[in-house]
């Protein structure tokens, strides 16, 4: 089976290269090893929550390591989850699991692998992922059996991650800012359903607003749709409905951070 | 066949690891991907085109995939193209693969992929290198007929990339900064013959002005050949004449752009 | 066997890309390839030393290229060096691998390879991670002889990285900040037992000062065990004692600079 990793890692260090690196003492050589992205903002358990989440229709059935783990050497338990589609998840018990096993058709059986024979031994205090999430994944994607992971924990035991919800007031939808990738284009909570409610289709002028900003921009379906510059209102490679400037950063333009409150209303 | 990617995604965020996910959800377990690179300068369609000509000698005949692509989502092509070596290069029709076709002894066969039978469905607008350029190429890796993967085109139809042209006037060189790496090292549109008939050979002084600023440089092999902080003219690695400064920043130092007239002279 | 690559190329351009298309020009299809770092700063020997060095028993046992060369193109030496535990390992002959085979049980035998049958020819003056170190790596990985590769130079002649040490003054250790990584930690010279013989374990208060600054921290296991935005003092997952600041950076705070000296004492 596939292996996957997501972390909080970045690439400037060797973090990423040492989890590699224990993996193939493990995996057979031919097992491939995919890097969902190392990117996640340091600490930011939702952003990699959503990432992993967005990522995992693409990705093949395997086993998925994710590591953006705060808590690292407290308490909080390190999990392996097995979803309803067969997919398992290896990572620290804070709700960075929980959107990918809601997407993989819920989770069917939880290991607790805090102290999983399949560790590398000194565990060291601040490196979970060489340490613990990775081997435990190599094993079980080399075949270890599930149950000899570790300890069972019952399901309804694991932290589960709550989203904003967006609001619609009047015709004016007053949505959030869930992710914004390193171009500047801002995922928002919203989707085509909320859209097509507020009769905001394919050619609609809106007025943005978040902050002390406002913008106007076109409901179209691509980048190249508006001219270079102008802010465009579209539909993002995962489905949500998103902010960007054609050849520009909405973020930027608009001074949107993730979370903030961004208001759509037809112009 | 080997897969390879060359991309302006960055690796902030998750699209390279997508794009790997749906090659590895295709490719026999042991087909290998190399990315060239994902640092391509976000829309240079140039830069791309460049890095993937010079590094195109040193990679295996495959199946390479690149992706530059400021008109995603509009009418422009999704191409396959077999070259006469081998390779298949896919891409957007917007240049930037005609160098490396070229170098590659041309192109001898070319195929429309953008309804390709082998894409994701639905097709996002926003990401073709997940939906249609990376699914293509993976098939094609895999065997699948090139023939079969979309509509012929015909190869005079295909965009091609123009290059600037350096000029000689009485004893200096106007030549052109084609590309700048991250460590501010500068290429130029002038090879070794250029430099043999201005008589510019290893040793020779040489003054090198661009803009409002100019520095003295000397002919070399390699940067350790003048002191830390000196300019230095030499042939870089993929054969081009270059300026660098030996532990330090060329492009900074002479404030030279990409695109940038730089002239050469004998000091 | 496995190849591993270390290098201060970085991500933004095609360096680590066109190694990587090298080697697998060479190697079988099935061997993998595992990229401990491209993030070395730019070089910087000891800091690629170091990171090889404490990387290394994390990684199976194989061919492992490393290169941070400043004096690339001149007439330093480059080498396969292999270790008592049966590693090689490949790179220029500046120190750069010199801590990680005595990590390896000692070098047993060293080739010049300089001028390596291996070669990629014509050799660049500039970029011998794609024409010498990376083909002679893969070469050796593929199973070719270690003396075939070049010629053999004595052990005694190799060139050694020399460390900083600590010094304890009183109660005071007078130690230096060995690494920084991409979070500010701070590793320094001093280990465990330095730490016991300071009389400094869990729960100790320490005052930590470096150049100008001071800070209180306390003797922890892991970050999570002070206050957001507090100094720790713990051991890393290398096994140095290092220091951080939960949720922020201790370099950044104490105005640590690799090789800066930093005394600690207790509080």
């Amino acid at each position: 089976m596939i292996l996957t990793l997501l972390t909080d890692y970045g690439q400037a260090d060797e973090f990423v290269g040492v989890c590699h690196a224990v993996a193939r003492g493990i995996l057979p050589a031919d097992t491939p090893i995919v890097d969902i992205t190392h990117g996640i903002r340091r600490h930011d358990v939702r952003h990699g929550a959503l990432t992993l989440r967005n990522a995992l229709p693409y990705v093949p059935v395997g086993v998925h390591v994710a590591v953006v783990d705060p808590q690292v050497g407290t308490e909080r338990r390190a999990l392996a989850v097995r979803c309803a589609d067969g997919r398992v998840l290896v990572g620290p018990d804070n709700g960075l699991l929980s959107l990918a096993w809601e997407r993989a058709g819920g989770a069917v059986e939880a290991i607790d692998v805090t102290r999983s024979q399949h560790r590398l031994e000194p565990v060291s205090a601040t490196f979970h992922g060489r340490d613990v999430f990775v081997p435990v994944a190599a094993q079980l994607a080399t075949g270890a059996e599930l149950l000899d992971a570790g300890e069972a924990v019952a399901i309804d035991e694991l932290v589960e991650l709550a989203l904003p919800e967006p609001r619609f007031v009047a015709d004016v939808a007053v949505a959030h800012a869930l992710l914004v990738d390193g171009f500047g284009n801002v995922s928002l909570d919203l989707r085509h359903e909320h859209m097509l409610a507020l009769d905001l289709t394919i050619g609609a002028r809106v007025e943005v607003a978040s902050g002390g900003r406002s913008a106007a921009a076109t409901v179209v379906q691509t980048f190249a749709d508006v001219e270079a510059g102008e802010l465009l209102v579209y539909e993002d490679a995962w489905g949500a409905v998103a902010l960007a400037v054609n050849r520009g950063d909405a973020a930027a333009t608009l001074d949107i951070a993730r979370d903030a409150e961004v208001r759509l209303f037809r112009a």
